[in-house]
Order: structure tokens, then sequence, then C-alpha cells
């Protein structure tokens, strides 16, 4: 069961409420393929989406997930907002809270500003990204499409590879793995590599032959140059040398390992664009689809504890 | 009864149609606090925002407003539109109302651009503020607050502070709580006090206390910097110290004065930001909660109002 | 009957297509003017808008066809894209595919963008206009606006005039009207008509006189300033007096010939303004009008015959 009021991080999460997670997110997902239109469990429910960073692809994957299920979905464009005539992110929370939305969908480029905001408003608030922190609806469809792919979400070996450092992704994604006792390595360039990497538990590696051995998913992260103030910017051509995945590095991995990346890509810098599009081994479309499943099954579980502790 | 076709301002309105919006807005604010479900009065109409100035908060709630009531919502990004293109504002309108919406709400920063709008126009006009002009669902907003919080809404001391000049929301104030037979201070210093105040019939003062002795009602107005095109613009600290609201300055109104302020709101420089958020003194989230109801209502009256002329 | 996947251009069309699409759009039109609700035909649907090019007019024409017909309407905001990111437009597109829309509409600066994208996809595809390329839609509303006029849709002459080179607008009228057996002229500068215009076996001519001559429908086009790169720009003075619409040069057409503009217009450039607003001449309003009405048409047709395929 999911009795949660948010959905902030795979932190908090016990492994029985992720299953729980996922096995709605996979009714939605099997309903979706047969042409099944869900109930609508959001109807008269309002959704309010307020990307402080931009990200079409995240955006539009809770925006379709809402109106699936019925929900009023409103997106707000925070650039343009209150926030640029001097109200502070609270009290644009604090506003937004006033005109009664069930759902608050978060991104924001401080780590710790999506937690801060839900202390602050009585709705569910749903963390689409907050800077380095965590991104819990990616770890989630990651981790769908995994079992999917594997039939099963414990004791596999995972190879998170590139730009951890910069990553939310990543972080999410070692957590949740974590929880669910698979064993994960880390793979990319020192420099790329959190501080805290050591301590927590997992194999650090800069050698992309190491790390992929024998593994059963090899994902692979975006580079965040944005993210990256001027410190180290490798060279496309070199990092792709070492780090880019292509066939001849997949072939340390098992031979039916699966092929992962968040996108967007760059191709030809983190991985070779014909093995992206090699459906045998990518699941790359298959985790957007996952996308959208999952973060129904979150707006759904959400408001369904909300409205059981609301009857209590 | 109400039966205008437009709602662009209150100085037309006759103190029966005040009423009449306020008591359908209550009836939907009553209804959203009981998570009752409002019937969805606006099926199958279309409401279209077209916001030429930057609103987030207005934009929001007039789109939570209409979704909640069923219809179909577009939000036009004017920066973006045909304008650049070198179309005009009528020819914009006009293309727009070709298309057959029900509900248009338009904010525009010239005074009269609404008003010329609607003249154009086959549908419903909303006014969601024009240059200094009006700005009538923030009146009825405001006007909604007070009669719940004081349980009436004539023979009110309503003391309105700061910048003036630059607010259509004190001129649309002004003009609501003048019909409905209150009396109305206006405070604040003279170089943000427009030229025609002394005329209007109400008591102008730059002094907090003298203004503010007795009030029921102290409503705090924005400071708007973007609106100063060079001229006065004061100090924060110094406009603060005289002008801006804190517990002190507050002593001098009824001991159960409430303190309004319509957003967004510059903290420490137009109000003292822990009295802003002392729920016993502030009604600033109950004012945004009403803007939805009062919204509602504004939309549901006119859409009705259009349908006894069509049947006529 | 229309059983195409996609809208991509009135190239591939069979008059009898062209003549079952128009037909939906009248009974749409229709019903509009009643004051009738059409049927929720793209219930449970997505459609989103894709506009890599801004065009407030087309988009809200896309958005309010889908929303009367009930379907789930995402308009996304193309610049602020993961394009930005290096994403490809083709992996754009895919990721869309992958949250499994039904129909997607696409505007795009380059010529061909749009049928590529369509090869990609699972989902409908409609050309909302792709460079100097097709822009189907606006030609059938154009059609649709001449048939209702004129009561009939062949054996018309029509002069479309202007800025043809840059006109993606007169090449898919062009290619319709000849379709329907019309007799078409191309007049404008000759710096303006397409180099391959003496091949289309239209007439082609610089002189407004000789080509309005006798002429049952007059249809100016916009000038596309934006996408003319430093080569030839006229003075707005010396082409309104040779080329723009005004009463005089309109004498030479039929005495009820029609005046039409695909918007948005620049009064005193390409039209004059009273005679760009007299009813009994200009169609510009209507055409709008009937762009809501084609789109509807459009993607009820799609959806239906994808519904069709799918059930075989």
């Amino acid at each position: 069961m999911f009795t949660r009021p948010h959905l902030l991080g795979i932190e908090p999460l016990h492994p029985l409420e992720i299953t729980a997670l996922l096995d709605r997110a996979q009714h939605y997902a099997e309903g979706a393929r047969a042409g099944i239109r869900p109930e609508p469990v959001l109807a008269g429910l309002t959704q309010v989406n307020m990307f402080f960073e931009n990200s079409t692809r995240t955006q539009a994957s809770f925006e379709i997930a809402g109106k699936r299920l019925g929900a009023d979905v409103m997106s707000m464009a925070m650039q343009a907002s209150s926030l640029t005539k001097g109200e502070t992110l609270i009290d644009t929370a604090l506003t937004l809270n006033a005109m009664r939305p069930d759902l608050l969908v978060v991104r924001h480029p401080h780590a710790g500003a999506v937690n801060l905001l839900a202390e602050k408003v009585t709705c569910a608030v749903l963390n689409a990204g907050d800077g380095r922190h965590e991104h819990p609806t990616q770890a989630l469809l990651d981790a769908l499409t995994i079992r999917r792919a594997k039939g099963r979400l414990h004791r596999l070996t995972v190879a998170i590879c590139g730009d951890i450092a910069h990553s939310r992704v990543a972080r999410s994604n070692l957590i949740l793995l974590g929880k669910m006792e698979n064993r994960v390595r880390l793979v990319g360039p020192p420099t790329l590599m959190p501080p805290e990497a050591a301590a927590l538990g997992v194999e650090v590696t800069d050698d992309m032959a190491a790390g992929l051995k024998d593994a059963d998913v090899v994902m692979m992260l975006r580079l965040q140059r944005e993210r990256m103030d001027g410190a180290f910017i490798p060279s496309e051509r070199e990092y792709y040398h070492r780090f880019g995945l292509d066939a001849a590095k997949l072939a340390h991995a098992k031979p039916d390992a699966i092929v992962m990346h968040p996108g967007p890509m760059n191709r030809g810098v983190e991985i070779d664009g014909v093995l992206a599009d090699d459906i045998n081994r990518s699941v790359i479309q298959e985790q957007v689809e996952m996308g959208v499943a999952v973060r129904m099954a979150a707006m759904d579980l959400l408001a369904a504890a909300r409205r059981e502790a609301a009857s209590i």
C-alpha cells in the first residue's frame, strides 16, 4: 500500500511502496497498449505543473498522464512568473496553494526546494527533479522498464555510466536499485564522479570494460554541460572514445543486457546512434512510454491516499 | 440579476449586480471548501485567455476557474503572437472571434484597450486588467474577502495604502467600495497619489497613523516599479519605514482590522513578512482563494446572460 | 472516403478525398453556427501540437478544433525544448511518439521535415505548414470558404496575388484548385514569383489589372519579410501602389468576386484596410471560422481511418 502525502524522492520509500507503484504503472502501461481508455480517477482534480527548469519531455509526460486520467492540467511557465516581480518561491507556492490544486508537480534547479515547498502547501507534491538531489519518477520508470525486460527487479547487475556527479537521475536510481537488492556499479571519469561515491557502498570504476562486465543493464547518462560550471568539460570526441557506449564496449556486458538512456541523448557523445536505435538492445523508447504510466500511477495513488486520509 | 454582455469594469455595475456576483462566488467558494465538484456550467464553451502582460497569478486563477466549470480553456502567449508580424490588436481579436470563443479574458497594458476590443467581438469579454484603468475581478475578490471577514460590505472604513497612482486595483476597489457605501481613505506619498485623488471625494493623506485610524480594513498595494517611468522611485528602506505595514502602524487600526494585499508581495517593502503570514490578521491567502470563486461566478453569470439573451 | 494515415499535403489527395474533407468540415461549420455541441469523437485521444515556428493563429485553431471534439490537447513550446540540449528532431519526435499520442500537429521551418517525421512515428501527423512546401489545412479552409461563397469549387477563375515565391499557402492552394479544375492566375512582381511558376501550367503576370480580369476569387498573400533573406525587399509604399488590393484594382474582377487573405494582414501593404473589412466583398473572417471546421474534420477523419485500419 502507498499512503504517503507526497512523492518527493525514492529515499523515503519502502520497497513494498515501490512495488505498489510499479504494479499500478504496469496496469496503466498494458491498458495503453491495448487501447483501453483508463478510468478518469483524477476527474475534478486540478494538477498544476510548476517547472522552474525547462523540460519539454518530463513536462509533456506529466501533462499527458494527468489528462489521460481526467485531471484539469495547468502548466505554468515559471520564468514569466511573479518571481520576476520580486515574489519569493514560498509566496508563489502559497498563492497557488490558495487556488486549491490537488496535485503540484515541481521541477526546480535547487536541491531541496521541492521538499521545502511540500511543507508549505496542503496539496500532494510530486518532485519532477530538484537540482542534483532526486528525480523519483525517472527512477521508477527506469525500474519498471528493467522489470519488464528482465522479469524481475532484484539481483541484477546494473552499470550506471557517465556524468554521475551532476545527475539526480543516477542518484535516485542508485537508491532505488539498492533498496531492491541489486548490484550497482558507477562507471565514469573521476572528474564526473561525486566525491561521496566511494562511501556509497557501490563499485566505482573509470574503466568501461570492467564496469560493464556481466552487467544485465547498462544505463547511460546525459553529459550535463549546462550543470558544469567551468570545471571539467571533456572534449566530446575523447569522451566518446573512453565512455561512449558502442557495440564493442557493450560486448563486455551479458549477451542479453539492455541499454538505457534517460534522454535527451547526445548521439555520438554518450552513445552510438545505431546502438540507441537497435530495438534488440535499446529500451530507450520504452523508458519514455513507461514514464507516462509511472506518472499516471503516482498521481493516482497520491490522490487515493489523500481521499483515504480525508475520509478517516 | 446580472444581464451584462461583458465584465469590463466596476464603474458600470449596479450595487445589486455586485451583490449577485458576490453571492454566486460565495456559493462556489463554499463548494470548493466542502470538496464538492461544481456543475460543469461552462461545458462545451471555449474560454480564451489573451494576456498582453504577463501575470502567472491572474492567468492561473482564470484558467483554474474555467476548467473547474468544464470550459475548454486556451491560454495564448500574446508576446509570441501575430502582433509581431504586423497585425493590429483589433485584427488579432477579430481573428480569434471568428473561431467562435464564448469567453475572452484579456489583460492589456493600455487603459481602454479591453473596452475597445469588446466593441469588436461577439463573445463575452472579461477585463483582467487594462493599464491604470480597471481590474474588476480583483475588486470583486477583495469585496468578497471583506464581506466574509466582516460580515458586511457597507459602512466600513477601508484604508488603501501605497502606490495608488499606478494601481488599477486601487481604482476598481475605490469605485466598488464607494458604490457599497463604505468610507475609503487613500494613504501614500504624494508622488504616488494620482492628481485626481483630491477630486474623488475620499480622504487623502500621506500619514499612515492618520490614514489607518480606526480602519476596519487595511489594503496594501504593490509598489509597481515596472510602471514608474523614471519619475519617482523611492528607496525601499525609506518607503518601508514610512509606508510599509508593520504591527506598530497596524495598531492605529481597529483591533480586529484585517490586512489585505493583491500580491505579488514585496516583503519588507510594502509589508512586514511576519504580519503577512499572521493568519489572525492577514487574509492575503483567502483573497487568492476568493479570486478563483469570483472568476467562476463572473464567467458563469456572463454565459448565463448570453444564453438568456439568445433565447429571447 | 478518406483512408489516409496522415494529412501531409494536398498533393497526394484525390479530388473525392478533398470533397469528403470539405463535406465533413461543412457539417461542423453549420453545427457551430447553430450552437450545436459536436459529438466528442476525439474523446480519450491525445493531440500534441509541435510548433517549431510561432503561429498564434494556426495553433489556436488546431487547439480549439481538438478541444471541441473532446481531445486532450497539449501544445508544446518547441523553442524551449530538448532540441536546445542537442537532441535531434527525430529523437524529439520518437520521444513524443513513445508517449502514445494519437494526433501530432506539426509546423516546421524546413520543407519536408513533417513528411520525414511522419515516417518515424506511429500516430497520425497533420502538416500545419513546412517551409515553402505545403500548408494543407489552409488550402482546405480556403476551398471551403470559396465553395460556400460561390456554390461550387470548379470552373472558377482564381487570382492568387503577391508574394508567391515564399508562400506554402499559394502552393497548396494552387494544387488544390488545379485538382478541382479551376483556372488559376498567379499575380506578383517577378522577384516574388517562384522560378518554376512558368512550368506550372498556370497564367503568370505582374499586372494586377490583367491578373484580376473577370476573376471570381481574389486571394491576397502576406508579404513574408521574415522569409526574404536579404534578396528583394520592396518598399511598402511602392508595393501597395502596384500590388496592394484596393477598390480600383478589384474593379477588374467580376462584380461579385470575393476577397481572401490568409492572415495576418499588413493593412495598407497587401490590402486596403476598408476593403478588408467590407463584409460584402471580404470573406477573411469566414476563412478563420472555416479553419476551425476544417481542422475538426481533418482530425475526425484521420482518427476514424486509424480506427478502421486497426479493426481490420
